[in-house]
């Protein structure tokens, strides 16, 4: 299994804090040593950091750590291989362009049967059951759609639709973003907390780090978290029942 | 106008030399600071290090400089802005998958008439000419190969007739590769040489830095770097000529 970490903000924030629970579990108070990586969006653009080590030593989880990139959406992953060797080609998230948008995706679980899954222009690069099933989505959204639909709701159900399908293959948690929409599926094990005012403190579980949000927010700060274990005490995390799919758009949550 | 910088080598070999020269051309010794990104591979998989900010004072290029990423063939790129805004989106290279490899692509130039070009399913996120090239480049080959061609000489000559079409909407020197073979064509401006054994002493043109080749290499080593102009003194660099499009594979010069 992976731990997923996913943000959607309403102003440009950095998610330093939580990363640097999330790098923790990479091989020091979790098991997933096999690579890690995030990915920022800034406007339409995106930037990925990837590593096939592991990331309590790597030396650019360092620099993610120290150096707060802001955004309004991102998506980070940290892997425990069992689908696809440990290499810079099977490391999430993986990025392709759909409609000319780039869309991010990390997966949690692992599935059977995926092999035959049909993906159209979309080939996967790698050897793992997540990026195979992340061509399969696109492929599907693409022959659905040919172009840019208007209607986002009908997208979404559609999506979640995708997802039921996969997870009918084994355990898929998913997180995807566009950039603008970040969604998360749950399986068996997905968290979610908005933080918004008045903010309180919070503390790391994985590190002996503190945080009080009051200070490096502001009053109008809306900020979402989604993370597979919740990364901090003191705090509700909402978790999210088997079948559900969420979204969330600038931190609230639409669906 | 931009510069490029790309390398082909037979074991995974630093940029990092060749990197600190080029970066100092990002808003110091050079005008280009609209940003600047690179991308390594590592067998099948690639990651890139990008920023819309200047190279010479950005802390993601001090990573760069700083931590030997080996790698085979690499692509990099600092912009000066003509056709679209300073952004992450606008920031080469660009990379995007095609018969299930990661091509990574820059550009250096501008062209005219390139809003018409037909890219299909391959649609250009950013809004530069650059982009639409790449995206136009890579609906030519989904369309003359549907699957992975056995003949890459072909395919080499197909992409070279692309260039030429592209050269004659303005200037378009580029450097491309799928991670084994890495492609460069030149409309106006641009420089590769091969390093082997017996392996002499460089300086870098734009900074005060030596090396020694010796000493950072075995006598087995072929390492080609090719860059909008020489990096090097004391070196002699072969200047591409218009239209002259050549391939690289391990470090050996192929076309």
């Amino acid at each position: 299994m992976c731990e997923l970490l996913g943000m959607s903000a309403n102003v440009p924030t950095d998610i330093c804090f939580s990363f640097t629970g999330l790098v923790k579990r990479g091989g020091e108070t979790g098991p997933h040593k096999d690579g890690w990586g995030i990915t920022f969006y800034e406007g339409k653009g995106c930037r990925s950091f990837k590593d096939p080590h592991p990331s309590c030593e790597s030396k650019i989880a360092e620099l993610v750590k120290a150096y707060p990139i802001k955004s309004e959406a991102v998506i980070s992953h940290i892997r425990q291989a069992n689908r696809g060797g440990v290499s810079l080609e099977n490391t999430h998230p993986f990025s392709r362009e759909i409609w000319g948008r780039n869309w991010t995706y990390a997966h949690n679980g692992q599935l059977t049967g995926y092999k035959t899954l049909e993906t159209g222009d979309a080939i996967p690069v790698g050897a793992t059951d997540s990026e195979k099933a992340f061509c399969w989505i696109l492929h599907q959204l693409r022959q659905k759609y040919r172009r840019k639909p208007a209607n986002k709701l009908a997208v979404f159900k559609f999506i979640a639709q995708c997802c039921d399908q996969l997870r009918a293959k084994g355990v898929f948690n998913m997180l995807l973003t566009d950039g603008d929409y970040v969604m998360a599926y749950c399986s068996n094990n997905l968290h979610w907390i908005t933080r918004r005012a008045p903010f309180g403190e919070a503390r790391l579980i994985d590190e002996d780090v503190v945080i009080d949000f009051q200070k490096e927010t502001t009053p109008n700060d809306v900020v979402t978290v989604i993370a597979t274990r919740p990364l901090t005490d003191g705090e509700v995390w909402h978790k999210m029942q088997p079948g559900e799919f969420a979204v969330f758009k600038q931190g609230e949550k639409l669906l």
